[in-house]
């Protein structure tokens, strides 16, 4: 039997997901093909991109010259629905995730996701459609796919996950140790090569909030079944617990074109002599501790917002995410940025089973009361 | 949808896994009946199985007389094809595990195994046979029962497989110190509570050893692709390392009863809250260490039986049985077990390919000679 070669597009292919996409693809060209890609601002690597992978669809939001080639521009949304297009990758951050998984979606498609944001800000939305398209959703985040893996073969649903979390650069600091940190400190994650926001988010344990949201809406499995295990070798995954005691562990080097080639591969696994298998002479121990939500604050707002549901999730997003490019910009402090969304999710008004509509206008109401608080008060 | 009852027949009720097996059947009475039970020589504890699950048919070999009853008495290998059983239970240890198991398998049962003997002796005809006449074999052994758990779902082999070894009561310690110890010592096994054969056969390793060669048989994985890792917290139970460098693992408290109950409920699994659910509030570590094959030389030497293949692994198995039972009734010391096993399979001439009689004729061989070397060899 000859191999099936499958066309992706990729949304996001300059970001670290969509460049270690791209990795993948390298490896495996009798496996996989570039329909189409997208990308924001950095022209120069999407260009570069063009030229090796030869997609017949491009599209950008950048300003200047892309090289000449046989590829039409279209919007991102055009190419997530392509027909020839067999898997649409997700690997922009942030909102702008989020319309073209809900286009993929509504055409049907097999969407690897890695975009945390979208089933955040509308995971109701985001899975009630899925069902009615019959299209799939393959997670990319690692503890995601980790538990998919692992339910894999299961008749039944999970009983409850534990989602493992590497602590971050700041795993034991104190409340008074956070209030220093710098932005270089929070950009030096111990385990995991990753864009700066989702860094910063998981120095501040948001990223596992997040998470577990996401999780939430994957597996639907409720709040009070999903736990946060702190593991510093970032080897376990997560982890599935059955109702009969047994628990299922997905483990391997953090890599992400690991759970990036599942996603791709699947139902299938391809051998991939670049991906780094673990070396067990060299793993003498696996540690757990619990998470210190009293320092790292992010973590139970997420979950409270979570729990809430509705607009909720979507403002803490938001709300994050401006915080987030603040410290970044060296506006406010580490621990400014659980204060300002913690202070914009007491202000916020929730509207429950939100349309997509409510959901973006709670996403923009967020944005500016972030902006707002932070004007008003510059600790 | 009412639940399945399944009928099942426990060959060996009187042992550490029949025992077990009928603890999950009365926590469980709404989905598991016994139809037939099997012991050897303790008739009391069969008497009381017999007043509390009225199995229609029985078989023993002990002397004495069983409570009148609503029940026949038939010989173990019919048990096992009775048409009304679903699936049968092989608990019992040792060679006499073999016979019932291939007559249940040419009865195209289900067959949840336990007995690790009948895999290695004559694993080229087990599964032969099972594939031959559908039977399914389900592992009971709780790596086995890892390995096969994580391959669940999965539409391709194992690329290696993990067997971990808790290590035994006599981890780490030197070749001079394991000439010393005692009868008492050997029988105290750390993490599990299992018979007694079987519990020297993990103070000497050559149960991981015998695991290695069931496992290969079970799952198809060549020797080259199996390696053991010393765990001495045994709640990793067994990983399966993928072609793409993911590695699933299973985990749970080490009680036999979670790879009984899943065996019997397979593919379901079932809420018992006999079984116990992983504490990680307490568990902070798991550690892993490389097997000492130095000192520890049944792991090798059973390595090497299976490469062998052909009769070597039913001279392993038969010398080891002989072995330690010396070692039991204080006639060998601890260290004697290996040189025994060893000199009786640099003896032993193999017949490839054999059949049932030749594998027997090597049984019976090796027993004799464990006997002739010790009457010559008093160490």
């Amino acid at each position: 039997m000859a191999d099936t070669v499958k066309q992706l597009a990729v949304l996001g292919s300059t970001g670290s997901i969509g460049q270690q996409t791209l990795d993948v693809v390298r490896a495996l060209p009798n496996r996989f093909k570039i329909a189409g890609l997208t990308a924001g601002q950095n022209l120069g690597l999407l260009s570069q991109q063009i030229e090796e992978f030869k997609p017949k669809f491009v599209s950008h939001q950048g300003r200047g010259k892309l090289p000449a080639g046989d590829y039409r521009l279209l919007s991102p949304e055009d190419i997530a629905c392509l027909p020839e297009v067999d898997t649409v990758v997700i690997a922009t951050s942030g909102k702008a995730g989020l319309m073209p998984t809900l286009a993929a979606i509504r055409a049907g498609k097999t969407i690897a996701l890695a975009n945390k944001e979208s089933l955040v800000m509308a995971g109701e939305i985001i899975t009630t459609e899925a069902e009615r398209h019959s299209a799939r959703i393959l997670p990319i985040d690692s503890e995601h796919s980790a538990i998919w893996q692992c339910l894999n073969g299961e008749t039944q649903p999970a009983d409850s996950l534990i989602l493992t979390a590497s602590g971050g650069p700041f795993r034991n600091y104190s409340k008074s140790q956070l209030e220093k940190v710098s932005v270089e400190q929070a950009l030096k994650h111990p385990s995991w090569q990753m864009g700066k926001k989702v860094t910063v988010d998981s120095a501040t344990l948001m990223n596992k909030g997040l998470e577990i949201i996401e999780a939430h809406w994957l597996f639907g499995v409720p709040f009070e079944k999903i736990r946060v295990l702190i593991h510093p070798q970032s080897i376990i995954h997560s982890m599935v617990e059955f109702i009969d005691g047994s628990v299922k562990a997905q483990l391997s080097y953090p890599d992400m074109r690991i759970p990036i080639q599942y996603a791709l591969s699947y139902p299938e696994r391809l051998a991939n002599p670049q991906l780094p298998k673990l070396d067990w002479e060299h793993i003498s121990g696996l540690t757990f501790d619990q998470p210190d939500t009293d320092t790292f604050p992010c973590l139970k707002l997420a979950i409270e917002a979570g729990k809430q549901g509705g607009t909720c999730p979507s403002v803490l997003c938001a709300a994050d995410e401006e915080a987030v490019e603040l410290f970044l910009s060296r506006n406010i402090k580490f621990t400014g940025i659980a204060r300002l969304v913690e202070q914009t999710l007491v202000e916020h008004k929730a509207v429950t089973h939100p349309t997509l509509e409510q959901i973006l206008a709670a996403d923009n109401w967020a944005r500016n009361k972030v902006m707002q608080l932070h004007k008003g008060d510059n600790r």
